[in-house]
């Protein structure tokens, strides 16, 4: 039952990390509902493009996620 | 008003097969609701990349559905 | 797979309703992806508040649904 | 928090017009909730593949949504 | 076609700002596509429990999101 | 930027155990992204009322859920 629907921003993480993610949330998911309810529980992960994500108004584009992941300023 | 959103993974369907949903799914929101309500009723279809949709933890791949349509062993 | 999400306006439809909706969209999905696809194929029904869904800016309202569906003029 | 996503058709809206509706969403939203909740409200655009959305039954293709902006038939 | 989903936390807004809201946000898609497509953007407004909405890890609450909108602090 | 949007069962989970899932999943990104992400890593949890969720056109309620997750057969 339990569905969890993953939006990230296209480009920023690997296909290694984005299964890395759906393994560990699967895993953070199980930890609190128990392990019988592991084979109904669904994670979805889709990608946006980069500058179709606004923050207060600001487009976040793959470069300025990736600055931000790498704690370096954007600009 | 209802509004239908379909997920998929990419590359098990076909154009036609997608279409062909889209068209079956409104019908049977419509046996229900009845036909007034036809114009008003949306259905949106989104797919996912292959490996972006866990169950159980497990990521799924275009192939692997596809064996399971196909009643094979994806293995 | 497949994962269909639904959104109706509250007291629009009964329970029974709602479930003969599940049923029949699963049909209708199964109908197209195979009978092998049945077991992942997952319906999720929410409901929004009455006047919370915007049509052209208009606020439609369970009252203005039923019209709707009934054929008669909402005023 | 608030959180708005947007959905589309890919192909009718430029890039500029997309950033624009990110910029006028989140004004549109300032201007209700209070200019303090500007940097937690998020705007999140995806696009769906031309023909994969369907209004009572017809699939909306991309040509078709040009059209009815333009306010010519589609056919 | 141009479908907006917004979530927020529940009783934040009153009725009549989620009502400015879907007005305000239908003016604001209309502004960039053009008014012919005003009957088919639908706005869909929902709300989420107090403290089911994470940033950060931290539980946002009513009272908190009440308190950033205000200026105050939560504490 | 991470979102992630969480559906359940409602009357599963305590108030304490979606917290903790909130929690749990926002450690299991950070985990991933790093933890210069945290503050734009948003968790929504969102629940939906029993026998409103159908699996292989099965409605799902409460009851069957608890059952699933305790191990013990629904019927």
């Amino acid at each position: 039952m339990p569905l969890i629907q993953v939006k990230l921003i296209e480009g920023v993480f690997t296909e290694m990390q984005k299964r890395e993610m759906i393994h560990r949330l699967t895993e953070a998911m199980v930890a609190v509902e128990g392990d019988n309810m592991r084979a109904v529980t669904w994670v979805v992960v889709e990608e946006v493009r980069s500058g179709h994500w606004g923050i207060g108004g600001e487009w976040l584009t793959t470069a300025a996620v990736k600055a931000l992941a790498a704690g370096t300023p954007a600009g």
